[in-house]
Formats: C-alpha cells, structure tokens, sequence
C-alpha cells in the first residue's frame, strides 16, 4: 500500500473511532481528570435560607433540573452578570431588581434545559410568568424574585413546566439540600461544584457557602457559568456590590476556557444577617473568606472545561499597570498555540513570548523573563544560557502548571487561571446539535 | 466489556492510530484540502527585477530555503509589518528603511528554517551581516537591503550559511525565478502561494505578482505570514505606502486562522516603474488590480490554514461604525466556539448571537438579523418562523461558507475570512517539537 493509501486509511480509521467514541460518551458524562479529588464539600447549613430542587422535565426526564432558594426578610442580594450585549431576559431583570427594598426577603429560582435566550418578547414573558407566579406561592414580592436559566438557547422555554411544579418545591424546601440545588442547575458540568467557608468575626462564627456551574457545553448551547453564594452575614447591600465587584475582578473575571463569553452569566449573593454578625465592605476577614469561596469556585469551572487535562495559572509580574498586566496574561492564557502546546506538553515559551507581543499592551523584548514553574526559560531578551530542553518537558508532564512573565516595566501584576485545548474540546464542540 | 472499559480502550485506539498518522504525515505536507484547484499560477515577467532561489541548508537539508530579489534602480518600496510589541530584528530593520533613496535600487532576501526572533542582540547582529554582505556583492545600498526570516524561534541564525551562498544567488538572478522564489519561502505551508493581475491604464499594460507563505507551523515556531508583491507601475514611495495601507486594511488584516500574531509578519510591495505607467494613489484601476492580487493572497494564506476543511466569509452589515462591524466580524470569525461548529457542520446560529453579544461593538439583540449563506435563519431577536434546521444542516456542509450578519443599526460593514477549527489543528499544534 503506498504512503497516501495508508494515510487516508488511518485518517478513514481515526474518523470512525472518534465518531463511535463520541456516541459511546455522549451521556455518560466521565467525571473531568482535573476534578476536585474531595469531591462535593459538606455543605453548612446558612441560617435564614432555604433551598429545594425538583424534576421539572424542561428539557430531559429524570433529573433534577429547577432549583428555589428562599431567603428570609432583610437578605441582601448583590449580583454581577455578563456584559455581552446579548444578554438574556433572564439577566436584564435580575440587574433591574438589584438593591430593591429587602424587607419581604427575595427568592431565586433557577433551571437548566433551556437558556431562554434569544427568544425575543417570549423570553421576556417567560420571566414575567416565573416571577409572578413564585411571587405568589412565596409571599416575596415580584421585585426580589431573581431568575436564570441555562440550557439550549433560541427555543421557547416551556415556563408552564416550571410554574407547575412550585408547589412542590415550596414543600421540599430545606436549610439542607443546597447540594441537591447545587446538581440542578448543572447542564453538561461533569460534577456539581460546591465551596464552603466560616470566618470568625467578633467572636462569632460568619459561614459562607456557593454553588456553581460551567462550563460544559451540550447541544446545542453555549457555556452559560451561574454561580450562587448564600452567608448569613449581616452587611447592606451597597457593601455586599461593591465587595463582590472586586473580587470577581480577581477571580470569576481572570479564568478562561476558551475566550467565549455566554448570554446568561450570573453570579448572586445573599447574605441573610442571620448570624447577627455585622460587617461593611471594609471587614477584611469576610473579604478573605468570600475571596477563597469565589476563587475556589472559579476554579472548578475552570477544572471542568471542555476536554481540559491541565491546569494553568499564568502570572504577570513587572507590567506597566495591572490592566496590562490582566491584558498580557489573558492573550497568554486564551492563545490557542499555548493551548495547545500546554496539551501537547511541549514547553514551547517561543508562543508565549509571541502572546506577549501580540497582546497590544506594553512589552520590551530584552526586558522579559519567562518561567515555567520554577525553571527560568527566557531572559534578556533570549532563551536562558542555563536552560535545558528536558527540564521544560519534564515540568510540562504535571497536571497543574504555573507559567509566570514578568515584564521587567513596572509594578503591575496580574494572575489568570486557564486550561489546555485538546481534542475532547474539539469533540464536544464540533458534535452535531440534535 | 463494560461501558467505561470499552471508552478507555477506543481512547487509546485512537490516540495510537493519531500517533501513527502524524508520524506518517509529519514530512509529506499533503496538500490542504482547501488549496485553489488551479494550482500556482503562471508568473509573468515583472521588468525591473529578478530572482533566485538556493538550498543553504539553514535548518533543513535538501530544499530552496534561501530567496533574493533584485530591484533596479528606482524602485519604490512599501510595507506593512507585525505590530506584536516582540517584533523580529529583521522587522524593526526593515520598519527604519522605509522611504530611504531608491536609486540605488534595492534587494530583499528571505530566508526560512530560522525565524531569527527573540534572539536578543544576536538577532541584530545577523541582520546587519546579512545586509552588509547583499550590499557588497549587489551594490546595493546597505539601507536599501530588506529581510526577513521564518522558522524556528529562539535559536540563533546562521548567518553564515547565508551569506556564503550569495555569489550563488546574483549567478541564477532570472526575470523568471518567482515561482522558485515563493517555494523557498515556505516552512510547512501545504502548497506554494501565487497571484497575478494585469491592468491597462492609458493604452499600456501594467503587471503585478505576488508571493506569500503562512499559515504552517514547524516545530517549534509560529505561524509567520510573508508576503511579497511586485509591479512595474511608476508610482512615488509615499503614494505606494498609502494604498498598501488601505489594501491591507480589506484584506491581510481581515483573515484570521487561530487569532494569534506572528512577531514576524512582513508585506513589502515593490514598484519598479520599468513599465514607463505612472500611478498615483487616486488611480482606481491600478488599486483594484492590486486589491485582487492581495485578497486572492490572503485567501490562500486562509485556505493552507492549519487543519482547515472549511472557507468561510463573514460579512457584516448594518453596524453603527465599520469599525464596530469588524469588531463583529473577527469576534465570529476567532470564537473557538463557531469555528468548531463550522467543523462539525452545525448551523448552531446561538454561537453567532453569542459572539456578536461578547465582541464589545454596539448590538440590539431584537435588530440582529442572521444569514447562512441566503438562508435567513434568525431576525427580530428570535429564530425566523420559516427556518428549518434541516436547511441550515444542509447547507453548513459546503466547502465554503458565508455567515452574514446584519446589525440594523446603521451603515457599518465589514468582511473578515477565516476557516474552521479541527482535530488538524491541534493535532499540529500540540505535537511535541524536538
């Protein structure tokens, strides 16, 4: 058999067992290599909040796919959302409800199966119905029912499948079954995501505890990330915002898998004051604890991407500003070439000095150092006179990998949390919708 | 055999069978899938200069590795170059000389094999023996010597083997020589890249040929896209810089493969003048005839895309600003998440909404309008009521494809070429180097 004979046939063979290994996994969903090894933390009980999940069947029979949490009166609700001009109608009501009058407490509901986005003046009434309806049966008022829904997108989502089932979640409701809650708003995560904290303040113990899902991608949507943290905290909601805003700057805003940004991105928190603990935006011990749920969290998004094998943190030190600092070090960690050469396990730092340069904030060539861990790769301007091929690819076989720039200009840093581009991503991806 | 055991074995089917196909791939550069079915075009004779090509053996032996072009006295030359802040030695070399007195003539040597990047103060120095050398046995001033080089990154040009070959080069100087010329460029290109035109402006004809190479990637480099062009048009160096500004703004500027920059990419387009044609920048025949000639290069530059089985165009319409409508446009054409649609022959439409949401440029979603091909497949902020996904399935299998997306908001547009993201892709890209 010629040379291009055999090609085509290994290139026939290698298509046909892709196809047969897609059908075999489709529903399986294997649990990602880089998974937490815990598993799903135990979850404290937040007082002044309750949850409970049911089986709606907006999309798939026999799972568990809407969630209700129903804080008492006095709970505060900050949020941030995502910025595409896209967004869902879920999205655009929960910015519009934001620091409402908390006395009547709040409720957030939740589904997966269906995104309800790009549904025109439908997705509009869709929330509307889910809003009033929950209202309703829960005494809060409509202004502190926040929703999102993720799933597949430009279809009508079936609300009346919901409505129909708050009966039922109103009964079911439970101070502890944020894990179930946690398993209802998963689409195609390959495990429920769960972080906890308790922090003692004043001689009293403040707990902290979040779900979060993202960022699988299933047919035929796209990767919506929904992040849910309750406390029982006492801090007013100007403070709980302007909290949240900063450190989502340095942990939900720095993980990428793929550079795609969803239509649904949401992150709430409630902080009820059950505690009876008070705290202001300037607490720095419930800033660390909040701090470690959401990066924990973010993580674990970024531990279930799409055919991730590895775990990357890239550090930028020594930037202009720490705004060019987060630009050099998400062209680094969104640059396919690195992606892909981190999937290869090939310490290739040629890509990153090329990420650097393209990224359009400042760099000076002969000023950039490049490490990979703790091996020193680049210096001055060249591959360092001390480096050895072998090194780079003995570090690159690890599962997590730390690849830190430091621009040599100034006092600007940032870190970014990303993950390899193999072939599963490809598969998942590129698989037909229906 | 059970499920997990079955997936585990086809896993490793597949990744042996990958394994084997590379290796038997890795020195045949088959030709992609996406190549012009003409073939390399007939070059005509451009009077002014003349070419040659050698095997210097810079990396590789057994192959043209080596280019030189000669330019007669007057010849004006224009370029456009990389803006990577890590640009090469021989791009911030070239950048200087720009404009300088063109009636020593001038020359341009290429070599491949070695990028000559991120070397450090070496890189300089070769830069500067090289011109020293072309300038001495050409006559050629030394600031009218251009070069450029592609290949391996980091590892320092042997200049020397460059320069021992020049006598060989000014010996097979030909009128002739281009094709030779656009072969000794490539590094893993799949085919050589060629385009002509001929214009008449006044009664006489004027000629214009172009070579190019990009988008291959070779262990372990990146991909590095050159590109030069040759006219006997008489046209001043201000003039010719404009209009190749302006071209390069519709065309090399608007592809995209992977979304990351080379520190390398060169454009020089050299003007002889030997037609006795004199051109301005206003002359509209002359401009159309070099558009031509850079999109059809720029569309190769696409179609020898890494791992590509799909051309696609995306247009953009009805954006408040053309600035806006490319954001758009590059938006869909670089999101992982369309390109590996587009592979799988998805009409997945909510990844082109989600795109255009994520991209930063001004969007309403309820005005978008979305088309495959003529398929209208979303308007009004919702799937079209007559779309069928049967159409949209069907149609998404052609070779060639056009998203079109109309923003209703104004009269901004733009057109951006790209192509699909593959397992081709990362097969060559996560391939370990040595």
């Amino acid at each position: 058999m010629g040379k291009k004979k055999k090609i085509k046939k290994l290139r026939e063979q290698v298509k046909a067992l892709e196809a047969e290994l897609a059908s075999a996994t489709t529903h399986t969903h294997d649990v990602a290599p880089l998974a937490p090894k815990g598993g799903f933390p135990d979850m404290p009980v937040i007082e002044g909040v309750r949850f409970a999940a049911v089986q709606a069947g907006v999309r798939y029979k026999g799972r568990y796919d809407v969630m209700l949490a129903l804080c008492d009166p006095g709970t505060s609700i900050a949020g941030v959302f995502t910025r595409s001009a896209t967004r869902s109608a879920n999205v655009l009501d929960c910015q519009e409800k934001l620091g409402s009058d908390p006395s009547g407490g709040a409720a957030i509901i939740v589904n997966s199966g269906n995104s309800n986005a790009f549904t025109g003046r439908h997705g509009e009434g869709s929330v509307k119905a889910i809003c009033e309806a929950v209202a309703k049966i829960t005494g809060v008022p409509e202004n502190r029912v926040f929703t999102s829904s993720t799933g597949v997108i430009g279809e009508r989502l079936p609300h009346d499948r919901i409505t129909a089932k708050l009966d039922a979640l109103k009964d079911a409701l439970d101070p502890g079954a944020l894990d179930l809650a946690a398993r209802a708003i998963m689409t195609t995560d390959t495990f429920p995501k769960g972080a906890v904290a308790e922090v003692e303040i004043g001689g009293k113990t403040v707990k902290i505890a979040g779900i979060a899902k993202g960022s699988g991608m299933i047919a035929p949507d796209m990767a919506t990330m929904l992040v849910y943290i309750f406390t029982d905290a006492k801090i007013a909601q100007p403070d709980l915002q302007s909290m949240l805003g900063e450190l989502t700057n340095v942990t939900f805003n720095n993980i990428t898998v793929d550079s795609d940004t969803s239509t649904s991105d949401t992150l709430l928190l409630a902080a009820t004051g059950a505690s009876g603990v008070e705290v202001t935006a300037k607490t720095d011990a419930f800033r660390t604890a909040l701090h470690d749920v959401m990066l924990n969290l973010a993580h674990q998004v970024v531990r279930d991407g799409e055919g991730a094998t590895k775990f990357v943190e890239v550090r930028v030190t020594g930037a202009a500003s720490d705004a060019d600092a987060r630009t050099h070090a998400l062209a680094i960690a969104n640059s396919p070439l690195i992606k892909t050469a981190v999937a290869g396990e090939d310490p290739n730092w040629g890509r990153v000095v090329m990420a650097i340069g393209k990224s359009g904030a400042a760099a000076d060539r002969d000023l950039i150092t490049i490490r990979f861990g703790d091996i020193l790769v680049a210096e001055k301007g060249w591959v360092s006179p001390d480096y050895r091929e072998e090194q780079g690819a003995a570090y690159m076989k690890n599962e997590e990998l730390v690849i830190s720039v430091d621009l040599g200009l100034g006092d600007g840093e940032a870190v970014v949390w990303t993950c390899d581009l193999t072939h599963g991503y490809i598969q998942i991806n590129a698989d037909y919708r229906s």
